[in-house]
């Protein structure tokens, strides 16, 4: 059976799912996404997902074509149609179609949504169990990387470095600090056990999964500190993850070919992995 | 008559010109494009718009579908089919449709491109006999600007700005210093006559119309300063314009409300323009 995809109002099968080479999305990068983790046929953590695309959106001045509950029906319709059980639901909304200009399109030029599923093995992930390996690269990307744009180059770029060298992520580093990864939220934990975050800024996108793990480790009264942190600081770390809408909490058991900790998952990672995925499972979005 | 556009090696009604959602120019902004003005169905500078773009493909690792002298004869093709005699033509190559995967797709997947044509009056330009006003923009792009990727949110958020405010262009400015226009390279005349354009490095778009415009005040034994300049000296300049495949030589006569030289069309912007417009129709592609 084809994937089904969704566009401006249709379910396609995936092969026929298609917009305009004039797309402003295709042409200038000018549109916004989001990605939403799916366990058990539900939605995790969707309306932070969605509040951060509106907010995405508004930043960029682009309206959304549907409201957010429509959103969300159209999210479960897609899963629903999918038959999808565990994996993730890609939605992407782009200015429209127009002749070519750098400026906004006069007169009425409607967004285009469209949508994808992608399964995927979330909780019982081979990566999670042995935890991934990271490469530091220079993050070269623009300054409002706040805004979740579809202008993603510099983050393929560090991703495919990372993967080249055999590695599963890349943290991008600026002015000597780790900003986030090239796909996730890049966190340390101290030999002294405080679990360490970058403080949001227009320096760093603001994870919803990490919010979420943030809350869950406040709930659990472990120490946690918002601020910088560098990659020197990092190689001297008990333990290091990732967090991602898809990756959930992500050990990080190596950087740069320097091992973290014993070289193992570490104990207060697989700790919040758990209650992430616990948290997940309780708090997913199943209808409208 | 529909406009005609190329897709993958069919020349279709540009009403059905599309491209796979999971396209990565669409996607990730995996993408590199080109620019190239069209004057008496000739391709004006084709040669240094093709070597660019094979710069810009290579800094990114993705390889040309086709070959340059294949390219050339498909935009001429284009250019006859759609009967354009002034305007440009447009050519986008990306790193094709895989499933959403942030690294390289693994395996064979074949690079999309597709290309369409505008019509446009270039030499006989309204903006072109008044000059046109711009406006400084924070510069936020990323640091790897030599590239001519898709990824061109910020310029489109910097053109808008511009618009908004009834300018024709944007000048994007770097610790006090112009970078260059949001689609067109910046340049300022001083008062003793200097034509000054900042140096070429990672911070800006080598432009090809640019490099011809200096070769070409060079021959005629012109002042030329490759240096920065502040946005503070071009409220001073003499004179002030910005080049671009399809503005060619473009007067710029007011920055941010402040009148440049005597607020018309400088003497030395305007003959650079007609010196540039005679090498393009004299050295014009009209086959391969």
């Amino acid at each position: 059976m084809s994937r089904i995809a969704y566009v401006n109002g249709a379910f396609v099968p995936i092969e026929e799912a298609r917009i305009s080479i004039l797309d402003r999305g295709f042409i200038f990068a000018d549109g916004i996404y989001e990605v939403t983790a799916v366990l058990d046929r539900g939605l995790i953590d969707n309306k932070a997902h969605l509040a951060r695309l509106q907010r995405s959106l508004s930043e960029i001045k682009l309206p959304s074509p549907v409201t957010m509950d429509e959103l969300t029906r159209l999210e479960l319709e897609l899963v629903r149609r999918n038959g999808l059980t565990e994996g993730g639901v890609y939605l992407q909304i782009t200015r429209g179609a127009a002749d070519r200009e750098f400026a906004f399109p006069k007169g009425d030029v409607t967004p285009n949504l469209v949508m994808f599923t992608q399964a995927r093995q979330l909780v019982d992930s081979p990566d999670a169990r042995t935890g991934i390996a990271v490469k530091s690269v220079a993050d070269i990307r623009w300054k409002r990387r706040d805004i979740k744009s579809v202008a993603l180059l510099a983050q393929v770029l560090a991703k495919q470095e990372a993967v080249a060298a055999g590695c599963g992520e890349a943290w991008m580093v600026e002015d000597g600090n780790v900003t986030e990864g090239a796909s996730s939220s890049a966190f340390i934990i101290t030999r002294g056990g405080a679990i360490v975050a970058r403080p949001l800024s227009n320096e760093i996108l603001p994870g919803v999964t990490r919010k979420a793990v943030l809350a869950l480790a406040e709930e659990e009264n472990l120490t946690i500190e918002e601020r910088r942190f560098s990659l020197a600081e990092a190689f001297e770390a008990a333990e290091a993850f990732n967090s991602s809408a898809s990756g959930f909490v992500m050990p990080v058991v190596r950087i740069d070919g320097k091992t973290i900790g014993n070289g193992a998952p570490g104990p207060l990672t697989l700790r919040l992995r758990e209650l992430y995925i616990a948290h997940a499972r309780q708090t997913a979005t199943v209808s409208v």
